[in-house]
């Protein structure tokens, strides 16, 4: 496996571009395309939320009745959650307007829609965007990344990923994009994000594929434990390759690390990209008794707001780790427990040994949690299951934006 | 029942008093006595957190065992969590030099402690503020804020509440302090409380009553979701005004209302003081299926960071209060959901109808939300049940407060 430049546009076969609609701000993009000539099979994951925006509405059951697609379209600005039947209509125009352009169905068209919400979309803004997307439409590099910036809401920077790897000197691709800032804790899916590939596969097994791969990549990180109505993760396949993923084959596994690697990828540059956060924190729970609950435990420290301070503060308060770890719903021995701080060019520091504060230098843990990336390591010295979960710091500028998102 | 003025010393035979014993800071008052020379029927509810304080794990047995007490004794600074049996050994330290000067056992003295994690207590600390509580305690109002201040970490003021009333001419009192500002999600008990009686009840009909009181005080309020390990509500009845509670008599709800009363009163002070919080944020969830679902609909919404940051910013933000409905893990219609905004002296507003916003003016909502107290009221449509939480708004402060607490 490779990784190479480029998002949506990086497999064979795909074009993206953006438009600024007007759709709620003036003067930036905020509608985005993914195009394929060729119908491409389609599968996603979606929010959970009881509340479920009509772009989610309206792409759970194309995906589910496992339609062919040649086109995503998304908007920014609005999210087009909490609109009623009103909301839903405009959903399916914005699916109309798109599919005219190409002399297509609207059932051949996903959506997606990420903003305020409760807003209502407007019918002109949506066909002056769909006109301009299908005139910019183009297969290059800068296309794909013009169509990940256009997605963007209180992200700084756009999200981007993509590899490739060989079967019998045939390239397969899976290039992806995302946003995604506040409003993250995915369930089942995360914030927007689209990835396409040029392999060839059923609809069954690229649906599987992806329900497992979200497991360990977009559920596995959190903002703000806030899960939104909107939350989409759609794949394309558009078999542009001629390469055959096919079940209990190595490609199947080469194909499904490419998926991994793409939305772990994207999923990190989420939680390292959120609302107002200056770090990336990652939490690995290891040698624990289970899976599932080495998923709870990591999951409760990165949304704990008391740890996300002390990393924004560089303060290695290892107390409300195992505090956390303690509130998260699982049985453990707390004097089992032991707590690792690591960091790139640092030397790892033992916070705790057998739930108990070790000799640790302060000086030295502060200047390790002032990095960029900072990792806990959580060793509950039970069993030899692991997870990893992604979150960031919470700071006063995560405070200053969402005090006033909506003006 | 008449709301009266003070705390722990209020109820007939209950002396308090504070000393600043150094535990961690110099120059303020850091530990807190309460005692009845009648020995005390006693009942608690305490953190459902894995990782349990020493003096939690103290305090368990002796109200488990149905132990008659003297004493509670309390400190602030450190909080004896994480400790091992180092820890637990200096916990019963803390016991015995309380016992001492008061010629009892250990095992009548109840414990509490709060502060920064993971840290050891000292025993010369401990030994002297023992004395020094001895020599200071009282039965005035004073000394009962005096114990109130003590106890307070991040807290900017004293928690007390008291009510009395009468039975066939004559008084009972239920009177109590709390703590707790940060690190407060409680589970079966809040942070730190003590609640004093002068009722004849046993002990098993007041542990009753208390884990039924939790319920709708201290188990529904929230700072920051985070689960302290030393959460303990402890009630003391030493029966000195000779008027016996029964179940299935009048006065038995009588005094059902006074604890409740006391409990809800120290539980909205608490969430009213929360750390760094400009405003008082209560949820009422009504008109819903069941009593259980309403719970869990009231506690998502008065813990969702971004209602927290909006009602910060007196942003009218109902996506986010719709949004944080629908994650919070049980099922509704969201097209049936109505939300109403409340404050003192004005006008209410219906921000959603059916699901959708209605034409209120964004003008008049920032003016409402910009009181100190306010109340968000999410109709269901579906029911008679209904639930009331409360919380406050997540602001710069916090995060400066949380940013370097150990300091």
């Amino acid at each position: 496996m490779k990784i190479i430049e480029g998002g949506v546009t990086a497999a064979k076969g795909y074009q993206a571009s953006s438009a600024a609609a007007g759709i709620k701000y003036e003067g930036r993009t905020d509608m985005a395309l993914v195009y394929t000539e060729k119908p491409a099979v389609c599968a996603g994951t979606f929010t959970t939320n009881v509340v479920k925006a009509a772009p989610v509405i309206w792409d759970k059951e194309i995906v589910e009745q496992g339609g062919l697609v040649h086109a995503v379209v998304l908007n920014s600005g609005i999210a087009n959650a909490c609109t009623g039947e009103a909301g839903r209509a405009m959903n399916y125009y914005m699916a109309e307007v798109v599919a005219d352009q190409f002399d297509i169905q609207p059932g051949q068209v996903l959506t997606a829609s990420t903003g305020v919400i409760g807003m209502q979309l407007e019918k002109e803004p949506l066909a002056k965007g769909a006109a301009i997307l299908k005139e910019n439409l183009a297969d290059s590099i800068q296309a794909g990344l013009d169509a990940a910036k256009a997605i963007m809401t209180t992200d700084t920077v756009p999200k981007q990923a993509a590899v490739s790897f060989e079967v019998n000197g045939v390239t397969v691709t899976v290039g992806g994009m995302s946003k995604g800032s506040g409003m993250i804790h995915p369930n089942m899916a995360t914030m927007l994000s689209v990835t396409t590939t040029d392999a060839v596969i059923s609809h069954e097994d690229l649906q599987e594929l992806i329900s497992e791969v979200v497991k360990d990549s977009f559920n596995m990180i959190s903002v703000d434990r806030d899960t939104s109505t909107n939350d989409t993760y759609l794949v394309l396949a558009n078999g542009e390759s001629g390469v055959t993923i096919k079940k209990g084959t190595p490609e199947y596994e080469e194909f499904r690390e490419a998926l991994k690697y793409v939305s772990v990828s994207l999923a990190k540059q989420m939680a390292a990209d959120g609302e107002g956060c200056t770090k990336l924190l990652e939490v690995q729970v290891v040698h624990c008794e289970n899976k599932d609950k080495a998923v709870v435990l990591s999951k409760s420290v990165i949304t704990s707001n008391l740890v996300k301070t002390a990393v924004f503060g560089s303060d290695a308060n290892w107390g409300r780790i195992l505090c956390a770890l303690g509130y998260a719903g699982v049985d453990f021995d707390p004097e089992k427990v032991d707590l690792i701080l690591q960091a790139e060019g640092k030397d790892d520091i033992i916070l705790v040994k057998d739930g108990m504060a070790t000799g640790y230098s302060e000086e030295e843990a502060t200047e390790l949690l002032s990095q960029e990336k900072v990792v806990v390591i959580c060793d509950m010295n039970e069993g030899e299951a692991e997870a990893t979960a992604w979150g960031c710091d919470l700071t006063h500028e995560y405070v200053t934006i969402n005090g006033d998102y909506r003006s």
